[in-house]
């Protein structure tokens, strides 16, 4: 397999490393992932994560095990393995969905091109979804954003924060509102590491305080990224999206969901039949990261602890695709079964 | 001064000391605080928190100072230093005026018994309160409450956490969801700590998850404090308050603002004129406890950090008092004009 660099994967002289996101933004570790067993543990503890990327990361690790002479047998194995680390996010399935059929039409020998090719249509993708949602971005625009997006997200520019990305490179004038995402922070760690790399001028909140910020005239849009679109057009994406939307709607502030057609599942058809990982009670009796495992409510507080939640289409303003921006009239007229 | 023993603060042999709420729930460490130095330093780091809490702290340190035989004038300029430590909660302001208007009639002898009957005030309108309250809620209610406004908020069983009690004082089922309240996490440490002491079933979210649980039907009504409610029922509270009213509106969740008549403040005629305090970045960029202090975002990553938000008065179901629970058309009347 050719080289392939991404800010956040890297596969190089035949080694896959991966920058562990759990670790950012103190420290920039890169770590290898040369089995399934290592990438598992990666994606549930988040040091890769994002829908787009760990699709592409399970790729070039089925890729590199072909390459390394493992049996179709057990690349069969090792791909359903992986396949159930996330059940939230779609592109993970989608993108092994591609490997296997070309390891049942072409035989092992095809993954790695199989692989190259996810990684390059990714960041195609982000590219075409950046230049769609940037022309709806007006100059001076003040957008809030949820999650992590970015180049931490995907193999390329990103989602969400690729369109921030575009609006920066267009000229205009913006200011980003990151949420710092409880429970793994994401926004608070890693959206503020892309921000500030983008030169991007932002400000960093607390979840609970963007209400707020709406009421004072303070947002004029939202965008969010997403795991899981369904035909129609209902969404699953990190916990805490459904209450930006219910409260976007609330002040008329636009909301908009952007993602690849990798992220859409026509075979869903609405937000009730996405399944909701639910996580480790540790993540919200505390917080973990480069700094250790920190606990701060009592010793076995019970949890609630649902990684996504589904946000309804009613509440969405615009779908940005790869292929363009829809539209409420044009989502329920099904234009996501026929991508 | 006679004794005075309160969950959080005492006054005990001549010596007051307090609870420190900066390392619950982990420490459980008493401090002394004989000082108009330490007791501003004490409140700014939210050692003692809580609005109806902190009024009776100064003013018991007051009573301290003038039992040691502080001047008159120095009592005055105590307690105006005292008056300026939180700008948003009214109840500081309302017990130092009660004090203050007691030195200039009676004298600095007179300051203890007015301190003693100011504690002892709250601890009997926090029993009329959860008495009030407790009358709204159906047996096998689940209860939604946000930041902490129990035993450690006030000199008695609280607000919204004492109604909360008083509902299983009747032996009625319940459960409660205890947002965890970023960014001091008054919730995630607090809050889930009382619900430990008085045995009531809970389970801890991040705040940005009850829009979720709302939407399952998982909550049936909604509880939270005040730090200052305007003639016009407009109520200032902990950040994120706000946002859950909102929420609660969309998915039709009772929402209920639970106080004594001393949060109250008559000369306020709506919430634009309640000033909303601005704390520490840090407090944003990581979070610190008996664990130490931790920073997760990126070294100086700007941050927006309110403390407090404004609830209209049109999102709100109820004003438990202590004299009654109030209906949005008793509030537009004119009823806290009158208390």
């Amino acid at each position: 397999m050719k080289d392939l660099i991404a800010t956040s994967i890297k596969y190089q002289q035949g080694a896959l490393s991966i920058l562990d996101q759990h670790q950012l933004p103190h420290q920039e570790q890169w770590l290898p992932c040369d089995s399934t067993e290592t990438m598992i543990a990666m994606i549930k503890q988040l040091q890769i994560r994002g829908a787009p990327l760990i699709g592409i990361g399970a790729s070039l690790l089925l890729a590199h095990l072909a390459e390394q002479g493992v049996s179709t047998t057990t690349l069969r194995t090792e791909a359903e393995r992986l396949r159930a680390t996330r059940p939230t996010a779609v592109n993970l399935m989608n993108c092994l969905d591609r490997m296997l059929a070309t390891l049942d039409n072409e035989g092992p020998a095809a993954l790695p091109r199989c692989a190259e090719q996810l990684f390059h249509e990714d960041v195609t993708l982000c590219n075409r979804i950046a230049t769609a949602g940037a022309a709806l971005i007006e100059d001076g625009a003040n957008i809030l954003t949820h999650c992590n997006t970015g180049s931490l997200a995907t193999a390329g520019v990103g989602t969400a924060i690729g369109v921030i990305g575009a609006v920066k490179q267009q000229g205009k004038a913006l200011h980003v509102w990151v949420d710092e995402t409880r429970p793994l922070l994401q926004g608070g760690r890693l959206t503020t590491w892309e921000m500030d790399r983008l030169g991007v001028p932002h400000t960093l909140i607390c979840d609970n305080m963007a209400a707020l910020l709406m009421a004072q005239g303070k947002v004029d849009v939202i965008l969010v990224g997403a795991d899981r679109i369904a035909a129609n057009g209902d969404f699953a994406n990190k916990v805490g999206t459904y209450s930006l939307a219910v409260v976007a709607q609330y002040h008329n502030v636009p909301f908009y969901v952007v993602a690849p057609y990798t992220t859409v599942d026509a075979n869903c058809p609405d937000g009730s039949a996405i399944p909701i990982e639910q996580r480790n009670p540790a993540e919200v009796q505390g917080v973990s990261g480069s700094f250790g495992e920190i606990n701060w409510a009592p010793d076995n507080t019970p949890v609630y602890n649902p990684a996504f939640d589904v946000t309804p289409a009613k509440l969405v303003s615009g779908w940005i695709l790869d292929t363009g921006v829809y539209r409420p009239e044009q989502i329920a007229a099904g234009a996501l079964k026929n991508l």
